[in-house]
């Protein structure tokens, strides 16, 4: 089998490195351009030492890159830019995924509201298929335009997941209270995330609202039957990676076997873990994985039920969920590239 | 105005060492003995250097320990033991504080199963006064023994008590989402708190039940008239300081002024503080300081509010709110001994 | 005694901040003006929220400050604006304290080279004194202006000053290796003092030269009789506060008793603490605090000396100093305001 | 090609899980058994979260393991079993590598009066070849019994390695400052090393003598012709993984090229990596990699030469330099199941 060419645009954010960690390492892909507009001509390896010896690239400047010669283009920009560059790869027959959140919600409006911003492609984000391969995994095969998940949304809609599709929870007040890594926040100059500011220190941020509410809404919405609500209160937690979701709902009926329902929804998923009976998941035991790890619980065996989902936000959250889209879509078995066992401790 | 005789039984794990801290620098505090079965005849400050040139004790073994003459025994010692010693203590006069969760709730049955052991001394439970100053100042004041509360009751019950008080929200489904520095769980050699395991990692832990789930019940069951269910989860953050609770309830009415309600209940306590509306607070604005510190949200205007509540563990969650009961209990002005500003960064 | 009013110019920073928190425990001071050109009209208190209750400032323009009215202003600022504000201050009669590095080295070319610029009052360098109580109590009393000393250059002065001053070793091979936190390097919002790049990493920096480099070497000439050759390799060590100087030197004589030594020199010193033999001095047990703590071993009694010093780089290296100088200059006892115990755990 | 039949002696410390997760992933390897006395019946992935799904072993009793019918065993328990229990296993023909310190130490006085022990099989000292592949390879491939060197002595060997085959600097005092994250500690309950009191706190340990300091001096000086003097200090650092050894010496000749020299020495070494001129190496950029990188450093072009060593303590400071050292003994290729890049962030 011939190798994938892969281009990746905006390679110098952590989820840009992330990527280039998990392909470097994958035996069906070459990597045949990454572009950076202001890191032209620097060599990839200068700015990410960890990659020496291992990724022999130099960024190359956008308008310069060759990126229609390519099989697949991720985009690993900031929101706005793969709206406006998707359709010409396309049109050249290139695939596209796209990391930031140009294509993952359906309503434009609601996408210009949160984003600030007018959307440059309506017709893509119609076409764009959510890379969310537990509920699309046979759309994604044939996707040219994978719009990949937040990692807030990923944590909450696998653990809210079983529960809504099997309509066993009151839908209408979900809670999904989310602590996150600070490189959630992404490699950018800010003083809120210096390691002088955030760490030995926790803090709720954006309770009025945050860009992966309308996002995880409406991927809830579309595994449950009738009206839903949901507040979702996001947290930045003194580590670099990982996000621990706390969710919780009402039950309908105290008496069913969670349990099982969480173990036979995801029996045959190889990035979920469903862990035993009364166990925690750890952020730690995910990280640098692909894998998502859930627990649920019901304490007291009352009517308020628990799930607690880990992923590592730099991987199952972003980049190795989008090397897991590229599989399905070129064929490529599933867990190719994603197999590193996490790094703990 | 002469100084109060104190004496500090089991003072060497966390609450000891803070007691120590912030008793060294009270003007109206005299530290006549601090006790340690394991550690009798060394200097404190050989084991906590930071106390160098400030406190100038030996700890004592208990059963030579002169704590007859105390005007005040603090026990911060493991659970068990205060129940055992404080009535003789009472008998000769000496007034008590437990840090320890002893005397904390009132159904013996209760405390006994979730404690797992017998009690010592139920008349003295039912003497005893619950030390949250923001609900008992008047019974502390003339308290013989206050049960000191725990630290994560501390911090949810403040953030819960303006709303059940008011009655403005269905008691039904309170939902406790708190996460807690590394400290909380004691100076003890165990592996799960050890750096190379809590440290860039994040876990819930304690799910199905958690000792401080009664203790906060019957706070919050005191607060409001009629049916009350709770969900409390607690979780480990690697910091070292600092509980913050973020508080779930369905409000009946979404019209009301939850700001205004907040700032009148809270106008005149010292030690809480309510930030202006829209603002997030964060654990090191509070670290080393007796602050409770607390913001209050009604996302998308819907019918949940979200309340952020955080305390340092340490001094608001335990030993600074020891201090301001001993205050309350022999006269001193309250703030006295607890104007340290938070250390941040 | 009348209070002090005190002016701070460049509030926004670590320093800042910190001066704020020590000041406003001050039972001397009264802060009548603090500037930011960024934040002019803010609260100080709605920036720095662990300030709420204690500091009721508002920033205000440089240009509408009224300093002159001052007893006292303190330069929180970048390097190279005291330089230019100073002189019209001390015309006025306001003292100065520059916490910048304006007026540390006396050579001029050296300090140019260095910092990179003109020096806009070199005759004001002449006059200033260098701010290391320990060294020039005496002439601190009666400054008028006083260079308040870097963090590093603090931690290895008091390091090495009792083996220089007694003259016990080869000065000519001096080693400091040192580590400091994180928030040594500012509240600035620079990509590689964020959080997910200096979390869980460590790493040396500025080997081929740092500008306290010439700092140093100036103090430990003025110790020591003859040639001096130093080198001095900085680290970042992912905490927030705190430096630790590993300092190593060849004995002459490898009989002399070296904890006497150390103990002589600073046994009327308020803030320098010597541990006993054996000792190791953890950077904790000086957080928050004005304390440098000191250890001095021989080991395996060889002809290598080994110094372990640790201080705070916010206090001792910074705003404590800078506060201590003040006393001194003020004929304030010079513990004042500055007798809070390190916050540990 | 058969794979190589793995027992692991000793797999619930830090050292095994790590080896698990190498092994795990190696393509050659075959894991037959993994024992622990305190363990036995429980499945490995319990234990170890992270390796559920691929690593379904049971920890079975020492006394009942069949260790004889592998093919090598690594011993990855407390120092002083190993020299009990090889002989046995070498008379089966099965080889050993010892990750503990047992055949580190050539002089058997030596090693008895740092290890507090009598050593049982000073014979198989003799012969244990010391597995650096940087110094041994040849040896290595052919031995019986491989002693694993030391985190400490890997960072620090390295480092002075090509300034002493080259001769160029006096060795008579060498300096090796060296800090490491708090996982070279072991996975043990001590109350030092618990995050609230090692997080956000830097400290020098065993200054007046390290257990590796003999293995390090027995090191440099077969390298070194002539008398040799180390002084030796480690520092325990904030963070999980990663040693940095910063190692100054006294050049004979300051015009000599030592990028050069470095580069050269280190031209084939796989897991050896020698920075450009001028860079300083970080810990996060050897995370979970088996490689050392290198730099060297001559400040202000003096007589002083400082060289920066980074390694993951568990990888290249351990389990990873043992699977290294599996690699060479059985003649598969050097870097097989090496090939992991560094996690960074």
């Amino acid at each position: 089998m011939s190798k994938i060419k892969v281009g990746i645009v905006g390679g110098t954010g952590y989820t840009g490195v992330e990527l280039l960690r998990l392909l470097a390492q994958h035996t069906h892909v070459e990597i045949t351009a990454i572009t950076s507009r202001g890191e032209a001509g620097q060599r990839v390896s200068d700015m990410f030492p960890s990659l020496r010896g291992h990724v022999d690239l130099v960024f190359t400047d956008p308008a310069q890159a060759d990126l229609k010669n390519c099989d697949l283009v991720f985009f690993a920009t900031p929101n706005g830019i793969a709206m406006q560059q998707s359709q010409a790869l396309l049109d050249a027959g290139v695939r596209v995924i796209d990391l930031a959140a140009d294509f993952r919600i359906k309503d434009i409006p609601t996408w210009e509201k949160w984003y600030g911003m007018s959307h440059a492609s309506p017709k893509l984000v119609a076409e764009a298929v959510y890379g969310l391969p537990e509920i699309n995994r046979e759309k994604i095969k044939n996707a040219r335009l994978v719009a990949n998940p937040g990692c807030y949304p990923t944590a909450v809609q696998l653990g809210f997941l079983p529960l809504l599709e099997a309509g066993v929870v009151d839908a209408s007040h979900l809670i999904a209270d989310a602590k996150s890594g600070v490189s959630g926040a992404g490699r950018k100059a800010e003083v809120h995330i210096l390691l002088a500011e955030a760490a030995d220190n926790f803090k709720a941020y954006a309770v009025s609202g945050h860009r992966h509410l309308p996002e995880i809404s409406q991927g809830l919405a579309s595994m449950n039957k009738g009206a839903l609500g949901l507040t979702f209160v996001p947290h930045l937690t003194p580590m670099i990676r990982g996000i621990h979701a706390t969710l919780y709902a009402t039950l309908k009926n105290t008496q069913m076997d969670l349990q099982a329902l969480f173990e036979k929804r995801y029996a045959n998923e190889p990035f979920v873990d469903v862990l035993p009976e009364g166990a925690h998941p750890e952020t730690r035991s995910v990280r640098g994985s692909n894998m998502c790890r859930i627990a649920v619980h019901q304490p007291q065996s009352g009517d308020t039920v628990v799930v607690l989902s880990v992923i590592d936000n730099l991987v199952k959250g972003a980049a190795g969920q989008a090397v897991h889209n590229m599989n399905l879509m070129f064929g490529v078995a599933e867990m190719t590239g994603l197999e590193q066992l996490a790094l703990s401790p």
